[in-house]
């Protein structure tokens, strides 16, 4: 079983764990800006971390392809590594991506740890065993299932963030609240990821994270509630793509936001989801994200987008909607009429 | 649980397993020869596999590698496959190898089944869940451990093998005749694979193929138990390498039938392993494969090549030995004198 930990002493903990492992060598990869504003500060904290060997590779999700993974390999090769060995990710979760999937795969299996430097890697990419590299122009094309046997999870690594960075995290434990009910769902709702009130935002990380290993835990390989952690994902997803066609590209996470709000409507349509919670939603959404640039003229292409989903097994649009907070319904279906009219509707919500 | 079948109809059998796996595609893998000596017939033979796209990779262990991964990745994405598609790997080790990868990779893994067309193949490389490439000049570098969901074998595909590749891989079948117990060794013995008896050869398969699933699904990733099947391996991939290094090359089941003979005798020394089947076994080998040129002088190299073997942690030499045909002593270890009394001993006996 995976061990979870919440800490703000990082330095110390990994300190710890290393003197536990009884590694066969152990190394840390980081991104060219992981390296400087992360895993150095983490050394000169405890210079005892000096002794691990550090394999760097350039920053940026487009580099999370097959040349920095056989960089890895290399390193790791050329320095002696082996299944005895312990890898430590210290990054976002481009980092805990690529990395799980090179440890998971040197000598058929080393071990890893991740350390997640973003908001959204500690509550999404370094829990759950996804890993993998993009591949011929897909994201996550080439991958496996397979968890760290550690995550070391702190709110303090985040204080070098920008402030866009947290509230994108944020709209996955907003999710996560909405998944596990009204009394979680609340406790994010009451705070502001910007407040930089590090402790609090590590309890509520400490719940949210929580909700996603026991859906994980449930369904390790996707085939039933695990669907449950896609909800906001099919509007998201398509939100995302048509920025990025506009060259306005957005963060993930705030393509999550109003995704969710879309799948709200699309609940209370279908499932008769509550409309003050959904007015809540929305509010905190508008509030703390904005408002995309959508007009009817792009309906059309987003709902080509949703068709390309590849979670999609043929021509329907698939959703994850709930009930009420709480309340999964799994595999949903809408028609385009539908889905136009939920935009309708989010667009009034948030006053586009 | 993974499916072995044992028939000589393979290719309707696999007609009849695509035909129930109900897959979003089927794809087949198979090298420049395979493609040609053993799937062209199998679709002549049943031409409804005509419609099972191919992806043809170069022969040869060599081609075990990355450019050849991710070519296969590249078809497979060209060709619009996903997680809910079939890949039929249709070859030796070398194809059963990175095709296991392959799939257990592409989307963070597709279905696949195995059909060896080498008798190595069946008897070693198929089961037993070990896929991956050669990177950076090692063997076998970088891979996962997962099975196929089935394995389909049969003796027919093995025609147009010369008759070095029947011994060679024949002699795994010793190795776990010897692991099985006195009876199965017996049968073994008394067959000698030129005879083309395809029925029997298929049986005594099955047999062998049930002794190293059963060790293989008690320990999966070699932890225990899973290191019996190295027996005669510390010694034979030191022959196979010193083979290599003279420039005289020979088949990997010759090096271990002979190191099986060397091991026998350190079981005799160490845990009295009777002499008679110590007798019975060497004689066997030197009928069937001859001796390898071996001298007192190659002494230093091969106690050398031992200590590199990848599953020592430390300075000892590992052994997997026997007390008895059945009765397997893991995680012994042998010095120097002890190793070379042994080759001493293993020359008389193949009157070297």
């Amino acid at each position: 079983m995976q061990t979870l930990v919440f800490t703000n002493d990082v330095a110390g903990e990994l300190v710890r764990r290393i003197d536990e492992a009884q590694a066969y060598g152990t190394y840390a990869l980081a991104d060219s800006n992981t390296a400087r504003l992360v895993w150095n500060r983490l050394v000169e904290c405890r210079p005892e971390l000096g002794a691990v060997k550090l394999i760097v590779i350039p920053a940026g999700d487009m580099n999370k392809n097959i040349d920095s993974l056989t960089h890895i390999w290399s390193e790791l090769q050329g320095m002696g590594a082996n299944r005895h060995s312990l890898m430590l990710n210290v990054g976002g979760g481009m980092v805990t991506d690529i990395g799980g999937f090179a440890a998971s795969t040197f000598k058929r299996g080393m071990r890893f740890m991740n350390v997640p430097t973003t908001l959204l890697g500690a509550v999404d990419a370094a829990v759950g065993g996804k890993t993998g590299i993009n591949f011929g122009g897909l994201k996550n094309e080439v991958g496996v299932f397979n968890e760290a046997e550690a995550v070391v999870i702190s709110t303090c690594v985040f204080s070098s963030l920008p402030q866009m960075e947290l509230y994108s995290g944020y709209a996955e434990m907003v999710k996560h609240g909405l998944l596990e009910g009204n009394e979680a769902l609340s406790r994010l709702l009451e705070y502001d990821p910007v407040s930089a009130d590090y402790d609090r935002l590590l309890s509520l990380l400490e719940e949210s994270v929580g909700v996603k290993r026991r859906v994980v835990s449930e369904d390790p390989f996707e085939k039933g509630l695990r669907k449950s952690l896609n909800l906001g994902h099919t509007v998201g997803h398509a939100f995302e793509s048509l920025a990025m066609e506009k060259g306005c590209p957005v963060p993930h996470g705030y393509a999550v936001a109003w995704g969710i709000v879309v799948e709200l409507v699309l609940s209370h349509m279908q499932k008769g989801f509550p409309s003050d919670c959904l007015r809540r939603i929305s509010d905190y959404v508008r509030l703390h994200y904005g408002t995309p640039a959508v007009g009817c003229n792009d309906y059309p292409r987003l709902l080509e987008l949703m068709h390309h989903d590849k979670k999609n097994l043929d021509a329907r649009i698939n959703f994850t909607l709930l009930e009420a907070p709480g309340v999964v319904a799994l595999d949903c279906t809408a028609d385009e009429n539908e889905i136009m009219t939920a935009m309708d509707i989010f667009r009034d919500l948030m006053s586009i």
